[in-house]
C-alpha cells in the first residue's frame, strides 16, 4: 500500500478527550474516530488490525471444534422475557420499539437467541456436545463510556455457547476453550495470563478471564511467584497465617481512646502496628426467610486487612449482595457507632478473618464511644465466634496453591470463559431426549473474547513514547518502506519502487511511504502507528547497495543488502 | 468437516411461511433460521457461504483501490438532521433513544456518517480521490419483510463512497468501481447483467444496478439481443416508429361506443387492433410557482402500450411525482369522462408518446361521453402538440443503442453504483481546499452490493428439484464425501478416511458425511445443500479401487481411480 493512496490520518497533538494510552494512540495513529459518545468508526489502519485480530480468533475456535455462526443484533423482547433478563437488567439493555411497536433489544450478548436456536434444532443427545460461536457487533448502552474502545457502546466480540448433557462433557469443552484462548492471546504476541474469576451472580461453577498484563490494567491479578497460579483479586484466597497463634501475655484492658475514628487513629493514638488493631465491620445477615426481621453480623478483620465483599457476601451467614448496617441500625443493636466496635461481649454473631483470627494481645473497640480494649484475645476475651476468609489478599501472602509467594499484576480482561451450568436452558426449557429416552435439560458453557478491546490491550501493553509496538501477527502492516527525500532523486525512487514490489510480491505487507514529507515526519509516523519493522532507503547507503533496517521494539538497526532483504525480512517475521 | 461434528440442520418438509425458492431452501439446507420477522441467524452453512462472498467483494474493492473502514450501526441523530433525512425518511428509518434519551438510529446506509468523517479527516485536494468500503450490518425497518434474506430487515451490505473535486475524477471511479462489480459478480460465478437505472429522486447523474438473472427476479430488464445494451424498464428508451407516418385516407366521423368503457371495448367494438385506439391520460400540469392554480396535461398513447411513470414525470410539463387527475377534476376540465377522452379538440395541452405521435386514421375518444371519433390524423386534426417517449418498451421494440430488438429478462438487483453527486457533501458541507487554495465542496459517488442478499439471488438462479447447486466459489463446501454403509464396512471406512484426509491436505473443503444414515439420504442432504462435487464410496468400487464422483450441476458420473481422486478434484475445481 502506498500512503499517498491510503488514508493515513496521523495526528501530532495528544487528543484532549483520551484518558488512556491506548484511546489517545488509536486516535493520533489514524485508527479510530469517535461518531458519538462509545461508538467509533475504525479507520483503514484500525480496520486492518481488527481484521487479523478476528482472523486468529476464528481460526483458533474452529480448530478448537467451535462451528461459527451468526446472529442478528437485533433480538425480538420475547426472549429476554423468557429468560428473565428483561426486567433484571438495567439501561444498559438498549430496548426499544419497532415500526409496529413490537419490543427488541440491541444484543449486548446471546445466551438466549443461541439457547432458543438450539432448543429447536437439537433434538437428541447424539447430536451433543456442540459448540456454537460467532464475531459479532455488540451494543451495550455503558452509563459512562470511555477509554475509546476500551469501553465503548459499540463493540466486536467473539462469543460462543456450548451445549452438553454431563458436567464431565461441559469441562472437556471448557478445557479446549482454554487451550484455545491460551493459543489464540500466544498467536496474537500478548503477555496475558488465564486468571481464575468469580463466577457472580449468575452462578454457574467454574470462570477463568484472561488478562493481558499491562501497569494500566483496571483490575488486580494475584500471582503466585512460584507457580502458574493466577486469579482475580477477588477469588485469591487469603490462607491462614502458618503456625500457632501466639499465647495471650497480656491481661484484658479498656483504654479511652477519644478522637481517634479510625484504625490508624488508634494504632497512633496507642503507638502500635495497625496489624495488631483489628477492625469490626457490620453487615446485613441472611434471612431465614422473606418476612424474618433484619439481622445483623460483625465482620473482624486486621487493621491492615481490606474486606473481600465477594468472599463476605459468599458466607451463608451473610446477606447477598452485601448491605453494609447504617449507623442508626449498629447503635441500635450494639450501643456503640462504627468507631469503637469490637468482638468481645458483641451481641451479634462474628464471623473473624483468617488472619485476625492468628492475632493474640490485638486491640479493638470497646462497643463503648470513645472506649478501646487492649491486650484481647480469642477464645479467652470471646468464646463464641466462627473463622473465615474475608479479606483481600495483599502482596507477599502465601500462594493458596501451595507454592510460592502472591505477587499482584494489573491487568486488561479480554477474553472470559463461563460454565453457565443450567441458568438458561433452565428458563427456556432446552432440553434433548438422553440415551435413556427421557427429555433432560441441557447445561451449558460461554466463551467471549473482547475483538475490539484486545486491540486497546494490545497497545496498553505494547507502546512507548513514540508511539504503538505492534506483535507481528496483529500489525496493519508489517514493514513501513521510507525512501529518503524520493521526489528529488530518480534512483532513490527507482530503488523504493524495485523494493516494494519485490516485497509485496512475496507476500509482505508493506506501507510504501510515498508521500512528499520530510524524513522526519515519516519515521515520526510510521513509529506512532507501531509498523514493527522498517526499511530505509537513502542516498548514502545506496552507494553501497544497503538500506538501513530498523526494528520498532528493540530499536536496533543494521544495514540489509539491497538483494537481501526479502530474505532478511522472511527471517525476521518468521520469528 | 464430519458431518458428525457440525450443525447440518437439513429439513425434509417444505417449510410454510416461504414463499421463494431461495428462501425455501436455505431454511431447508440449514443456512437460516427465523429469530424475528426480517432477522436471521445464519446456521453454519449459511455463514460459510455468506464468509465466501464477503471474502471476494472484499479482494475486488481493494483490487480496485478501495479502502476498507467499517463504520456503527449506532448513528447519532443529528447527522440524519443535518442532511434532512430525519425528517425525510419514513419508519423504514428505525429511530430509537439511548439511556440519556439522546436520539439515535439504527443505520440504513452511511452517507451521512461517512461524510461527517470526511470532511473531518480531508482537508486537501491532495487526498482526494477517496474511496472508503465497508462490510457492515444494515437494519432497514421494512413494512413488510419477506422472501427470507432477499428482503430481510437486518442485513449484511458492502457499501462504498467516493469523493472527489471533479466530475472527471468521479467518473474515473464510478468506471473502476463498474469493473470491480463485473469482476465481483463473474467469480461469484453468477450469470448477470449491469443495467443502466433510474437514479430516481435524489438526483445524481449517473447509476448502474447489477442483476442476476432469474426467472423469480423482481425486476423487469430490458436487453438488446444484438449487444451489450441493458436497462431497466423504466429507463429503457422507447425510440420513434421508423419510417414516414401513412398519409390520411380517411375522414374523421364520430361514433357512438356506448357501455366501451376501455380500449379493449372499444377496439372489439370497432372491430379494430388495440393499437390503432388511442388512450388519453390525465395528469397533474408543473406548476411555475406554488401558489399557482392546479392545470392540467394530456398524455396520449397507443392503447397497446403502457404508460411510463418515471419517464413521463421527468417531463417538464409534468408535476413530480406524476399525480393522475381524479374524475371529478377532468369533468371540470373537459366535459368528459376518462373513457371517452382524446386529442382533437382537447383544452388542455398534449404530449404525445413516439408511437401514438406516428399512426394515421386512428381511433380516440369523442371528450363526448359515449363516443370516439375514427380516421382521426395528427396536424390535421390536432394541431397543438408535443411528441415524447413516454411508454415502457415492450418485447421485439428496436434497441435504443441502434443495434437489435429488445428482450425483456427478469432480475434481482444485487448491487448498484450512483453518481450521487453534492447531495450529501453540500448539506453537511464537506469541502477541501482545491488547487486554487479555495474551498470547494467535494462530489460523491456510492457503491452498494448485497452481500446477504446475493445468496438468495445465487440460489433462485441456481437449483433445481432437488436443492440448491452452488457455483465453486461459494459453495459451503466443495466436495461431499459419502461412505456408503461405513458402519457396518472396515474397508469403507479407512478408505474413506484416507481419502478425507488426503483432500483436506490438499486444501479442499470437504464435507464427510460420518452419520449412521441410509445412503438415500446422504445424497439428498448433499444435493439440497448444493455441494457441486460428491464422491462415493461403496464396497463394490472399491473392488476396482475406485470411487464414483457425481457432479452436482450437470448430474454426471464418472469412475475415479481412488488415488488419482486429489488430482481429479484440483483439475475440476481449477475450472
Amino acid at each position: 500500500m502506498r500512503s499517498s493512496q491510503y488514508l493515513l490520518s496521523t495526528i501530532k497533538e495528544t487528543p484532549a478527550d483520551a484518558e488512556v494510552i491506548s484511546h489517545k494512540l488509536m486516535l493520533r495513529a489514524g485508527m479510530i474516530r469517535r461518531v458519538a459518545s462509545g461508538m467509533y468508526t475504525y479507520l483503514p489502519t484500525g480496520v486492518r488490525v481488527l481484521r487479523k485480530v478476528e482472523q486468529i480468533v476464528r481460526e483458533e475456535m474452529n480448530k478448537a471444534g467451535a462451528i461459527e455462526v451468526l446472529m442478528p443484533m437485533v433480538q425480538p423482547a420475547e426472549l429476554w422475557q423468557e429468560s428473565g433478563r428483561w426486567d433484571k437488567m438495567d439501561a444498559e439493555l438498549l430496548r426499544f420499539k419497532d415500526r409496529h411497536t413490537r419490543d427488541f433489544v440491541l444484543g449486548p450478548t446471546h445466551e438466549e437467541v443461541i439457547t432458543d436456536l438450539v432448543r429447536r434444532e437439537i433434538t437428541s443427545y447424539k447430536q451433543l456436545p456442540l459448540n456454537l460461536y460467532q464475531i459479532q457487533t455488540k451494543f451495550r448502552d455503558e452509563r459512562r463510556p470511555r477509554f475509546g474502545v476500551m469501553r465503548a457502546r459499540e463493540f466486536l466480540m467473539k462469543d460462543a455457547y456450548s451445549f452438553h448433557l454431563s458436567q464431565d462433557s461441559l469441562q472437556q469443552t471448557y478445557n479446549a476453550m482454554y487451550q484455545a484462548y491460551c493459543n489464540i492471546f500466544s498467536r496474537l504476541g500478548l503477555d496475558f495470563r488465564p486468571v481464575l474469576a468469580d463466577t457472580g451472580a449468575i452462578g454457574g461453577s467454574m470462570s477463568h478471564e484472561f488478562h493481558v498484563l499491562a501497569a494500566s490494567g483496571e483490575d488486580a491479578i494475584a500471582f503466585s511467584d512460584e507457580s502458574d497460579y493466577a486469579a482475580n483479586i477477588e477469588m485469591a484466597e487469603a490462607l491462614a497465617p502458618q503456625g500457632e497463634r501466639a499465647a495471650a501475655k497480656q491481661d484484658l484492658a479498656e483504654v479511652a481512646t477519644p478522637n481517634a475514628k479510625t484504625v490508624a487513629d488508634v494504632a497512633t493514638l496507642l503507638q502500635q502496628d495497625m496489624a495488631l488493631v483489628s477492625k469490626t465491620l457490620i453487615v446485613y445477615a441472611a434471612k431465614a426467610d422473606d418476612k424474618a426481621p433484619q439481622t445483623l453480623v460483625a465482620l473482624v478483620l486486621r487493621g491492615d486487612h481490606e474486606l473481600n465483599e465477594i468472599k463476605a457476601e459468599k458466607l451463608p451467614q451473610v446477606q447477598s449482595p452485601l448491605v453494609f448496617a447504617s449507623e442508626e441500625e449498629i447503635r441500635a443493636a450494639i450501643s456503640a457507632g462504627p468507631g469503637s466496635l469490637g468482638p468481645v461481649g458483641m451481641p451479634i454473631p462474628v464471623i473473624v478473618d483468617r488472619s485476625a483470627a492468628h492475632l493474640s494481645d490485638f486491640i479493638c473497640g470497646a462497643n463503648k464511644d470513645g472506649y478501646h480494649l487492649t491486650g484481647v484475645n480469642w477464645d479467652r476475651d470471646i468464646k463464641d465466634y466462627s473463622v473465615a476468609d474475608l479479606r483481600n489478599i495483599v502482596e507477599g501472602d502465601a500462594s493458596p496453591c501451595g507454592k510460592g509467594k502472591l505477587v499482584v499484576k494489573r491487568g486488561i480482561e479480554v477474553g472470559h470463559i463461563f460454565q453457565l451450568g443450567e441458568r438458561y436452558s433452565q428458563a427456556l426449557k432446552a432440553g434433548v431426549l438422553n440415551e435413556d429416552g427421557k427429555h433432560q435439560i441441557m447445561t451449558m458453557g460461554c466463551y467471549g473474547v473482547g475483538v475490539s478491546r484486545i486491540i486497546a490491550a494490545a497497545i496498553e501493553q505494547n507502546h512507548d513514547e513514540n508511539g504503538i509496538i505492534w506483535p507481528d501477527a496483529i500489525a496493519p502492516f508489517q514493514i513501513a518502506l521510507i525512501p529518503m527525500n524520493m521526489h528529488k532523486s530518480v534512483r532513490i525512487e527507482e530503488a523504493t519502487v524495485r523494493l516494494y514490489n519485490e516485497l509485496t510480491a512475496a507476500g509482505f505487507e508493506v506501507l510504501f511511504d510515498d508521500r512528499k514529507e520530510r524524513p522526519g515526519v515519516m519515521f515520526a509516523d510510521m513509529e506512532l502507528m507501531g509498523i514493527p519493522h522498517s526499511i530505509v532507503v537513502g542516498e548514502r547507503n545506496l552507494d553501497n547497495l544497503q538500506v538501513e533496517y530498523k526494528n520498532r521494539r528493540s530499536g536496533e538497526k543494521e544495514m540489509l543488502d539491497i538483494s537481501a532483504v526479502v530474505e532478511a525480512m522472511a527471517h525476521k517475521l518468521a520469528k
